[in-house]
């Protein structure tokens, strides 16, 4: 016997066979004694309907009222899985945010979790009653409806999960697991077994859609067991997220992940001068773009240099209109950008104990004639930008190199 | 400035253009400087998507968990208007039945208000802010999600007039009023301007669908004035449900009702003695029947004698299955049935001060060769049961000769 919360995305709600499929799977852990919380996305297509009717209504629209508009996706699979769990024979009730209740802050639309009273859920779980738990929304301290954002479901879960001191998290979705990097591009890819919360972190933020970067960190910081597994193949173990030092064989490489949502801008003879990085950096700030690698050449003369940064591709038009009008304090003489590059990542918590590990990258790029434009390091990644039409030929190379191809 | 809640039903928001209409109607009341409430219902077609999921997965769903699913639909209505409004300037907020709270039985399904608390949407309407409310749902004790039954929003916003002391409660629907009788049977039914409560209670019942029948018991009951008017057509000034004294000309017949959903048992040769009715009528009301007309023929013999009543044609073959079942206890020689048949009434609060309109009714039918098979009579109607086929000839020959005819 154990305490499990189960989370199904929106595909595994699509339509009522899955739903019927999805009560299968939560009655197997009933039967085993288990203490079983499902969480819920809205059946697949029906967020992105809510969503575009909002904003074909007003673009501009109060956020207070497209979270009661989208958080009813939710309430429906939450009820309808509960009547399909009851119809199999299994005791269950649905649960909204505002019930259980789950406390978010008064961000509407993306709300952050800021509390969880698991004092009802508790006592109907050890009741034996499944609890259908409908997930990315919560109840704001207006007491209306909150959501967590788009992917907010899985936060949702392991917040919960959390909560609930839950033996394991559970998240269900139409992938069997981590793998070393996407199938899609390198067949020989393997299943990871285990992956340390910091590696999945990395990799769900350097591009890897498998889990929401805020429900890595949650479970990371409140150290819970997170497994990923698919919800149409019954035999997968799936993928076990867990602390370091769970993992016994460690590569100096776990897995390799990639983004084509990159592009590049470059400040040309820019003043070489203290202050310069504030006068580009605050205005794209003010703007909302994020930034990501940067890096700034040796200046020849000591008094002008080159200056090289990358954004999403999403924000590129935003970021040059924000450098144009910054163009006085900063000083540059032109700007070019680019929106034809990709950023390709190594991770792996081995790094830490393996030297040389980046030096195989560049060596490996090298011999296949990818030049690397920018390079971003931390204690468990090596990020490069190299011109996006190299993407999968450096993807299977570096899969080669770090010898994680399945045999 | 009046402080108004006005009502727009499933067609009335069935789609975002229809939305946009309801909200600049909304928006005339705001201008003008009236506190207005407004609920909605859910997109038309929702309702019907929603309770065919929950009885796909279930015929014998958890009524609480329906309630869930289905409450959803007024909720994204609800939340969609709201945004509608602010973006024509309009300061609007959405409320669901929680957040109100307008508390409801614990009857899941088809629960009965029991109390609303205006608190909140008083304050916010004296600030001149919208209210923008989810009909037909409500909470029940249990602080679950509870709805009202098919055509709940009404009852919803009638009764919540009443809670605010609202100087009108205007029901939008696709009709333009209450009418004489239905124009697609008479070309020349007129729109009446007034109806009393009581009138309107009895074509309610009796067949006119334009308005739920509890939401005229809570009108009458708590005394609150009804308009009845169409969302398409800004000139038409609708039907006022009103007291029977605010009605100056009082005619003896006000309007014409007629039902198809009727059928007929017949139980021959019954023992005519004490006992008897409560042998046939029980069996029928444990099987949840509702008998509408009775009539029993004077014995011949004193001995034995027939019966004849009416059910819905829904619930025909469920009661002479219960009659079968009773048949012991009964003591009849055999039953006959028939589906093809119908119910036409004459209904007018004048009834009472004109003798002999029941007799004008007889004549009328027995001039056309109708044959009456049973009557039923109230204080203010008369009903008759007839063949099916000639409903439309009775109801246009009654029309004229109660002088209701528009010239």
């Amino acid at each position: 016997m154990a305490r499990i919360v189960m989370k199904f995305g929106g595909t595994s709600v699509a339509d009522l066979d899955r739903i019927r499929h999805v009560a299968a799977l939560v009655k197997r852990h009933i039967e085993r004694g288990d203490e079983t919380a499902v969480v819920v996305s809205a059946m697949a297509g029906e967020t992105n309907k809510l969503v575009s009717w909002a904003r074909e209504l007003s673009p501009l629209h109060d956020a207070r009222e497209y979270d009661v508009v989208v958080a009813a996706g939710e309430q429906i699979t939450a009820g309808l899985l509960a009547i399909a769990l009851s119809a199999i024979g299994v005791d269950a009730r649905s649960w909204l945010g505002w019930q259980i209740p789950l406390r978010t802050s008064g961000m509407h639309g993306s709300a952050r979790i800021v509390g969880i009273d698991a004092t009802l859920l508790d006592e109907r779980l050890s009741k034996g009653q499944a609890a259908v738990i409908a997930g990315f929304q919560g109840v704001a301290p207006d007491d209306r409806i909150s959501t967590l954002g788009r992917g907010g479901s899985d936060t949702s879960a392991v917040a919960i999960a959390s909560a609930l001191r839950a033996d394991r998290c559970d998240i269900y979705t139409d992938v069997d697991g981590i793998y070393t990097t996407d199938p899609r591009i390198v067949p020989r890819a393997r299943l990871l077994p285990r992956v340390a919360y910091e590696e999945m972190l990395e990799m769900a933020s350097l591009g890897a859609k498998v889990l929401q970067t805020r429900s890595v960190e949650i479970a990371m910081l409140y150290q819970v067991p997170v497994r990923v597994l698919s919800t149409f193949d019954a035999e997968s173990e799936g993928t076990l997220l867990c602390d370091e030092e769970d993992i016994m064989e460690k590569k100096p490489v776990t897995g390799i992940a990639y983004s084509r949502d990159e592009a590049k801008i470059t400040l040309h003879r820019i003043p070489d001068q203290p202050g310069v990085a504030a006068a580009i950096f605050g205005p794209l700030a003010d703007a909302g773009v994020n930034v990501d690698m940067i890096v700034q050449n040796v200046s020849e003369d000591g008094r002008r240099t080159d200056l090289t940064f990358t954004v999403s591709r999403s924000e590129l038009s935003r970021s040059l209109d924000a450098i144009e009008k910054a163009a006085a304090a900063i000083g540059y003489r032109d700007v070019t950008s680019a929106a034809d590059v990709a950023k390709v990542s190594i991770i792996g918590i081995g790094m830490r104990a393996h030297p040389g590990v980046a030096q195989t990258m560049f060596l490996t790029l090298a011999e296949k004639g990818i030049n690397i434009q920018v390079i971003s390091t931390s204690e468990i990644k090596v990020s490069v930008l190299i011109p996006e039409e190299y993407v999968e030929l450096a993807v299977r190379a570096l899969h080669s190199a770090y010898e994680l191809d399945a045999e």
